[in-house]
């Protein structure tokens, strides 16, 4: 642990890690809140926050449910009483038991690293109650030293003679063995393949800057500084085969001017791409995103 | 009806014309989700949105339920069902039933006229699903036309030889008469007794402007240039006995500079009273609004 | 004038009537800034607020200078004097001065009324110091009573057998007729030929929704939603004869979640659209902005 | 310079080393503007940027010129030609030559370390372009080895056996030392003397939470949760005798509601902090704040 934590760093995760998660998504139906809700007070359960959400256009149901699990009681025990009821709603879901450890976070960036110093800053001061970052791979050497001084190590991937793919197989080996339950793409500058992303599929965040009208092509600061807009932004997601067009998790912008030339909107682009991706890990370590379709539901 | 309403007005309002709301105040205990929603489900009700919260420091657990009632089924055969579970849990409870007649609403105002503008075109325009403006009264003749364009009766109530408590005997014959359900304080200034203020608890909404730092007295534009503030505000609440203080139902802030002279502040202040006032009433028509103590619980 | 006029209408118009503006492009050039602020000092004009931009990829210089000119100086004495330095350095300027008449605004829209409502409420309290609104024309019967409510003159023009050139050979006879400085489409939904753009050079203002990623095709709020996009957006802009590219004057942002369906993503689109469209037409008005090419800038 | 500097950082700053910057104050008086332009021309240097204000109640003038002086030209040859105009006008300025050596920052701090660590990594990346931070001092240990990782030197002055005023002449031995032309205080929990203030006037920088309301007294944050606020913001200024009551720089809100317990509220007001910090460091850095009484004035 590094000595530089703040003061209130384990107040803030002591106080999460009482609670169980359940995510529900399933066919609406008649019933379902009570169905639920009537389970968990039948096991012991008490419900301290619920959220829930039917698409219009879908008549899919959404639902969170944050609980205190009866002392004791296992997570096993809850899945063997929940299983029967969802069989019989076509539920599918995901429990996030009360005290279980927090999920290891790998972060992946290249020559950029103002998002990853702000994750490991976070991440050191208890500010992703669910989780914390446990690995740094760059295919760069430049995030080293901000990974070593937070005590968290570095692997370095460079991409090799024996090209991208081999260095790929080498990344997902590195995040196997580190056990990585949440990728974040933090400026990492190489896009993952189809295979890649299908091993962690909606645990893979990444952030990009985005623009009203959107520029496709290279250089889009340039492009929106050609055309003077008002306004840059950032959007984080979860990574798909689509590239930059996964489920997006949360957006942000920011006002510009004809007096910011591109090298300023390059750095309110940073300022936006930072706050915009702690947010994401931190509603996805929250277990507060669905992903459905092309969509997320997003219960803050 | 008048003639300028947009295409979309009544869309809205259907959509929203079929559901039911429960609003819910109890002790936290366990089990009180389950409960609630086994009831409704019991008595045919289909939940299309629920949200709890329980605060920390008190224990209080809220809820918001929306849902389909049985069709054909009446209000008092829910109260009936729902009366012994109230009763249990101590309860505190507010339904606004599935085709209920839209509520009236009073806008009280004196000679500054944007934000009855503003609220009298999202009436006309369906904005405010569940209430419409029935009334507009004030202590000058400045909104009698804006009014009466609007098909929206108006009283004019001045301020006469007889003194301010007689005319505020008057007000409130005239919101008697024409059956508020809820009085919007739109940049009215004259000060509400307590006695009137008692006859419509967490009924009456006001608009008033907020600085960071809060400024105390007479001009609170002029104070704020005065000290450079970099950002001003605008806060609705609902009225109680001590002026301005209030539970908040919405805040935003806008930003200004040293160049806005004082007018300009004012200007940019008259964007968010319109904005700010709007957001509390459609919110408290939408029945998304629980008072606690000094503070709201807002279901967004 | 409308009875509902606020008691603060006519003391900002006084405020700017006072002074004159002098919007200046020209080739970058050492001295520029000294060789104005000269002359207008040499011609007894007093300079209260003075901006200056250099586009560092263009090497293009602009100015804006507000100024209380020499009393009983005319602005032909003025143009005279400024005349030989125009011609040394290239200057292409815009004189503007104190005390002309207030610019002529025509408004044109067709069934969604929002904008109108609160352009005409604007001009009618004297926010636009340097302009009034004095025709709207419509292709349906929809704004006619907001009009004439605030006594402003309504031309109804709409496709008639005829076909579209006809109808809009009629709109620009109104245009014409009206003396109109400035149009303004505040959700006008007809394509202006180029013929017609083209009589109207930086003077036609538009308002179109935007979005982060942008949505091309019919619908876009509908695929805003399925797309689930955190923020929907407005920009305003001068119309050119590409559709919705002309120079960008104004942006803004709201937030938006997977609660909003689309009739309430709709519905805060509305709310910015009116703030985004009156700020440019503002901005405009107040002089602060000048064309470059694709972009804008401007000199709040 | 340590290692995970990003890619852009000398860019930026190379940039900004080329340009003189002159801000002026004085009273309002014909002709200012062109006196100092043709000043400026006939020493032979070239504006790329210049903002004036004039204060309508004080008639005080204020004005910021971005300019390319004349090749080789010293700054004491440039000083030399404009004290006689200062004298005539009695204008109060302050010159920031090209290429100047970087200001030194000295950033104070206790035991919460995300604004320093925010300002450590936009200084090592360039993000200041007018200055670095060159020394870390603390009451605490705790920021020690973030310092010392970014290469920056680290003292450590505890409050001793000796009192607080002993303390604070050890700070200000160092801050001498140091020769620190800027004073961050990044939560610095400590007072400064009347002493210690006046000796860096209009150089002292601090960031403290604001909230609408304001709340007097401990735990804002508390109070702030308690009062069920819909917003929070921070306010950075310069320091003077009165505490948090100096002239404003920057300020900036957040959206909280209902559901962010009070360790949420303090950690979306740690966001707050951090960017309006660094944006008031960055904004005397680039010498674009002037003060006058309680106020500044900020040519953004």
């Amino acid at each position: 642990m590094p000595p530089w934590r703040g003061p209130w760093a384990w107040a803030d995760r002591l106080g999460n890690a009482a609670t169980t998660r359940l995510l529900i998504e399933c066919p609406d139906a008649r019933g379902v809140v009570a169905r639920v809700a009537t389970l968990i007070a039948d096991t012991g359960g008490n419900i301290l926050d619920a959220d829930q959400h039917t698409d219009p256009d879908t008549r899919r149901f959404f639902m969170r449910v944050e609980f205190e699990p009866s002392p004791g009681q296992p997570a096993s025990a809850f899945e063997s009483a929940f299983a029967p009821l969802a069989g019989e709603l076509s539920i599918t879901h995901r429990l996030r038991w009360a005290g279980a450890p927090p999920r290891r976070v790998a972060v992946l960036c290249s020559t950029e690293t103002h998002c990853l110093s702000d994750l490991l800053w976070r991440s050191a001061n208890g500010e992703f109650a669910g989780g914390e970052v446990s690995l740094v791979l760059s295919n760069h050497e430049t995030g080293r030293s901000l990974a070593e001084q937070a005590g968290v190590p570095f692997v370095h991937e460079p991409i090799g003679a024996d090209g991208k793919p081999a260095q790929e197989a080498r990344v997902l080996e590195a995040l196997g063995s580190a056990g990585a339950d949440l990728v974040v793409l933090a400026r990492y500058m190489q896009i993952l393949s189809p295979g890649a992303v299908a091993r962690y599929p909606a645990r893979i965040v990444n952030i990009h800057h985005s623009f009203l009208p959107a520029f496709a092509g290279a250089r889009p600061y340039h492009q929106a500084f050609e055309r003077g807009v008002k306004l840059i932004g950032a959007t984080s997601h979860y990574v798909t085969d689509e590239l930059d067009e996964g489920p997006i998790i949360a957006q942000q912008t920011a006002r510009v001017s004809h007096r910011d030339a591109v090298a300023e909107m390059v750095r309110k682009g940073r300022d936006l791409e930072r706050v915009v991706l702690a947010d994401a890990v931190r509603l996805h370590l929250d277990d507060r995103v669905l992903v459905s379709g092309r969509r997320t539901v997003v219960f803050r």
